[in-house]
Order: structure tokens, then sequence, then C-alpha cells
């Protein structure tokens, strides 16, 4: 299986379960240059360990802090720790690995 | 941090641990035409899932199937089963990242 196949025109980013186990839930997400609603922040029970691995995007922080993730960038957001998609690239569709830590 | 950045050159494979938490280790391996030694399995407690994400790598399993692994292909190889990297790309450096997972 490649993360780059079967990558669907979508209206809405998408989400898939790649692998899902007790304690750990790997997903792709691709995103076409969504952001998340206004007002709207994640605030997760779990860790999240994110890497860019096509596309560009911007996730914000309720701290007003922002970063900027290109290809090959990845982050870790601890539970709780509000954050949004502010911005994902308009020329190509962004591909994300995210892993889902229970803590 | 970016998963392409600081990547030296080594006459051995390098291990480098991105994340550790209870239940879960994320981990950046570099293979530079590197295979395991003869004759070796890697016979793991945990669930192994792997992306490459540079390059390109062939492992093999004792029922002696191989499975190659270009840019972008993902595998979960369960806990005990044995496995060994058979080749990887020598024009380029392999970028695997593993997510390692109690069970």
């Amino acid at each position: 299986m490649n993360i780059f196949s079967n990558i669907i025109d979508s209206k809405d980013e998408t989400f898939e379960t790649l692998l899902d186990s007790k304690n750990v839930k790997i997903e792709r997400i691709v995103s076409d240059a969504h952001v998340s609603p206004k007002d709207f922040w994640y605030d997760q029970d779990e860790d999240e360990w994110v890497i860019v691995l096509q596309g560009e995007a911007v996730i914000g922080f309720d701290n007003q802090e922002s970063v900027r993730l290109g290809v090959g960038d990845y982050l870790h957001i601890k539970a709780h720790k509000k954050h949004r998609v502010e911005w994902t690239s308009e020329e190509e569709k962004t591909v994300w690995l995210a892993v889902h830590i229970s803590v």
C-alpha cells in the first residue's frame, strides 16, 4: 500500500485509518486547500505526532503562535494542546501522516 | 524539525528516536545500501508500522516472501513476524519512518 495512492477529490478533508490498535491509531489525512472552520479548535485526549508528506500547511495554536509545515516537517502536539489548521496548499493536495497516541 | 534534515554519512544504519512514549516509539532509520547481516532476523516484541520516505528497500520474511518498498509504501509487521532488510538503494540514502507499538 502506498500513502500517495487512491487520493480522491473531496470537498472535505479526508481521514483514513491505516492502522488501529489499542494505544495507537495511524491515519492519512488529505487536505485540498481546506482549513479548520472559523473559531474551531482541535482539543484532543490523545497526543498526536504529525508529518507532512506532500504539500504545505500552517497549524495555529491558541497562544497565537503558528507553524508552517512543508514536506518532511513533523510536529508533536500534546494532548489538549488546542490547535487548528489555518491554511493548506492551494497548489496541490496536502498529505499528512498522523499518529494518535493514547496517554 | 524535518525528517530529511541532518542525515549524516555512516558506515552503519542509523536509528534516531523522534518520539518515545509509554506505548509507542517513533523512529527515523537511514540506510545507505545497508542490509541485515546474513542469517540475521528481526524478531520483535512490538508491532512495527513502517513507511519508506526516500529511497527504496526490500524486506524479506522467513517464509521466503519479500516485499519491495518505494517512496510512500508502508507495511505493518506484526510482533514476532521475523523479517530482515534484504536490500536498500545504492543510489541514494533510504529514509524510513518506523512506529513501534507495544502489544
